[in-house]
């Protein structure tokens, strides 16, 4: 199976795509999706087809994308909503399920606190999908949630059996 | 020349398509797009083919979007800001330019002040597009932004015009 994770951003909305074979994960691509300019319009558009092209590419088979929250304002927070429907809008139009999970449910999964330092968690990402190099913080980050989806996933799969 | 206002909303997303004849406004359709659901990924994407549809309908020149604001709580403004990303993006994607307004600027433009009642803005919408019948308020909250985008376009006509 294989996941996409997004961590929304205007200017930079992050991407990775990892496979998972029960217990194992592997790192296949990560990237980051700019936009810039002062029209919102065409920024949307632009980080829409970035992303559309990334999952035609790789072909996920579900998707995860991080609940990020900017309480400075509400101008930051208006801003971060714009690029994160898109975020849930290029993987709903292929089709795919969409989890979504908060920074701390991330942290918790991948270095076990809900409160650990992003360069504790890029550490933990580059142990558990070795050799990986990250496109940038934001591509790190979304390969965190790929990874916490993968989790998340997994446990759903084990209460089924569990259950049966 | 025809205009598609947007009144950006994740439930209700209310549009409106005038056409404008020089200092002639004439109203050609109102509705508004719903959504429903747990999952925001399926209603996003609801939204975005519903306001493509409408485009694909009507074939407005030029798209103008309220610069709506909900400061009552974070979740809210993230909220809303996933349905402007939508609101946005479908006419960006159809190569339309956007104008935004805010909420001000358009009751200004519509009745005069920028403190009006959505009372005094349904009137005098009802007045500028004579037999016009609202799908709703979001419907024509939408009919509004798009006159507004009419009045800022006509001046800016007249600018060059004089100017020239």
């Amino acid at each position: 199976m294989k996941i996409i994770g997004i961590d929304p951003g205007l200017r930079n909305m992050g991407w990775g795509v990892i496979a998972v074979d029960g217990p194992r994960l592997r790192h296949l691509a990560n990237g980051i999706v700019h936009s810039s300019g002062d029209d919102l319009g065409p920024r949307l558009a632009a980080l829409y087809r970035g992303l559309c092209a990334v999952i035609a590419e790789h072909g996920p088979d579900t998707a995860a994308v991080e609940q990020t929250f900017v309480n400075k304002d509400a101008v930051g927070t208006l801003k971060l909503g714009q690029a994160r429907g898109i975020a849930l809008l290029a993987p709903a139009e292929a089709g795919l399920e969409i989890g979504e999970y908060a920074p701390n449910a991330v942290k918790k999964t991948v270095v076990g606190v809900g409160h650990a330092a992003k360069e504790q968690i890029q550490h933990m990402v580059r142990f558990m999908l070795p050799g990986v190099t990250f496109a940038g913080p934001d591509a790190a980050d979304a390969l965190a949630v790929a990874i916490c989806h993968a989790h998340h996933l997994q446990g759903r799969a084990l209460c089924i059996k569990t259950s049966a």
